[in-house]
């Protein structure tokens, strides 16, 4: 476990206009990192902007200091002593800004993504953190940022979501301390865990019949795939956003070593998500694909295919990995 | 919060021969709290009997040392210096042999339900911890038992099973440090989740298809039930204690404030779970039916009666409560 270079301590110190970004379609560790850096750094009297591509989904719209974020880039000559990405692991996952974004100098990647694709002038990458947010925890801790109930949530926040509520390898004796001093600002686990996994509408739960219902097994149960399709969506009046986490019920199968959940997107692609249990690295089935992620989470999107010869195409690269 | 009585601490240090028992049907809490304090005690030189009405069920069968769990009561007159029952609130939880349990004096318990009914000699509960597990923690601490991975295995599963993985309100700072003490043994957090809460069996997976089928929803939402039948059992081939969790499914509705799961038993009872999110206080409405539990968290069985029944007596105790 690293702790955050001092080059970079010493630009941050030193900034006063910062620009903070995170990857596209931000997810509860990308969007609580962000916010929380901002806080952090505007109660050091930074002036801080927050860039995000598109407004935030109503899944994570919970988190305090979501009406700070710009969905406009900055102009290319606009000053900021530097600029900051969290949780990105790879320049195209900026958004269509990357250009407008990395231009602006120093740039700083603080990220935990295994397989980061540097495109920072400085990096703190740490595959061994369970989230961002525990890195900008310790980056708050050591510069002397003094926390309060809206970073600890969105921290807590952080945490919570990309270690699945601290059931994931990730978790360290270190994410639990972190978690232990977010809870004493305040934070209640039941309540962020209630806006992130508790938040079904009813027609999500009858989405998620619908989808259990596509289960299919290969490879003596250990290759499991589910699916959803727009007539599905259609039919249950769900939203695309509803099928978050629909991953972990194949996962959770004791005989599954790989879950594949395969989705129609509004814009004609196949969306694909990957979870692996124990050695299967699904990273690299996904970079094969033009995608990318973590050992154990990965995805990717294709254009003019259909659902069967997505499952078709992954059967043949995850059949001799099981 | 409290610490254990100074007499407990006394009583367990003289003891030479100690009898542990928890309640019937034990949890992952119960279950976990039991052997952790077995192995503690046993690693003091004490000679140690673990009583358990029924066999291990195969969802808990992973933890370490539930083959010294005896099944037969010990003799009335077997001389044991102390006897302590962990995570059981009441009597009548400590099974058909509880009067020949309770005649070993001085009789201990340790627990943290809400409500909790006192039937010991000398009783440390403290229902503002998150489990039982994290109070035999602190005891173990306290009586300076070193550790081992088995304990630190049974007291995280005890503590991950009664907090529903951190996410209930019962997880505070301190627990989140037990935790990450724990896991300084060595303990996978992802192991042990996978045995708890990852474990489907694909029959299992079926039924939760069909069981969520089953919902239905009253007071604008905000009271759902689910129910399981012999007939739907039998359809998928799973098993009774395949049904653990499936709770969570109305729970997570974000309308929802009380969910109840209704199961036919094979002894032809109706077996009623009970969930409350907020301000409901479900235990009080368990206690109206012979049952118990906690103010979030409650259940009761009733004989002679059908779903539809206890659906519709349940309903009207819980209308004006939400």
């Amino acid at each position: 476990m690293s702790q955050p270079p001092a080059e970079i301590i010493k630009l941050i110190k030193a900034a006063n206009r910062v620009l903070i970004s995170t990857h596209i379609f931000p997810d509860g560790d990308a969007l609580g990192s962000q916010l929380a850096l901002g806080y952090a750094l505007e109660s050091l009297g930074k002036e801080v902007y927050l860039y995000s591509e598109e407004p935030v989904s109503y899944i994570l719209d919970f988190l305090p200091g979501c009406d700070k974020l710009i969905t406009f880039l900055p102009e290319r000559n606009d000053h900021f002593d530097c600029a900051i990405s969290v949780d990105c692991g790879d320049s195209r996952r900026l958004g269509a800004g990357a250009d407008d974004l990395i231009c602006h100098s120093p740039f700083i990647a603080i990220d935990h993504h295994t397989g980061h694709q540097k495109f920072a002038d400085i990096s703190w990458v740490d595959q061994h953190r369970s989230s961002s947010g525990e890195m900008i925890y310790d980056l708050c801790r050591i510069l002397g940022v003094k926390l309060t109930y809206e970073m600890a949530f969105c921290l807590y926040t952080a945490i919570l979501a990309d270690t699945g509520s601290f059931k994931y390898e990730n978790t360290s004796p270190h994410t639990m301390r972190v978690a232990a001093d977010l809870l004493e600002y305040g934070v209640k686990p039941a309540e962020i865990c209630g806006y992130i996994f508790d938040n079904y509408s009813i027609n999500r739960l009858r989405l998620l019949q619908e989808v259990l219902a596509t289960l299919e097994l290969f490879a003596d149960d250990a290759i499991a795939f589910i699916h959803v399709t727009n007539e599905l969506f259609d039919r249950t009046g769900a939203l695309p956003a509803d099928t978050e986490l629909f991953i972990n019920f194949p996962r959770s199968l004791k005989s599954v070593k790989v879950a594949i959940f395969l989705k129609e997107t509004v814009d004609d692609l196949i969306s694909v998500s990957m979870r692996a249990k124990g050695e299967v690295d699904v990273a690299t089935v996904a970079r094969a694909f033009g995608g990318g992620g973590h050992v154990n989470a990965a995805g990717f999107k294709l254009p003019d295919t259909t659902i069967d010869d997505v499952r078709q195409d992954l059967l043949k690269k995850l059949l001799p990995l099981v």
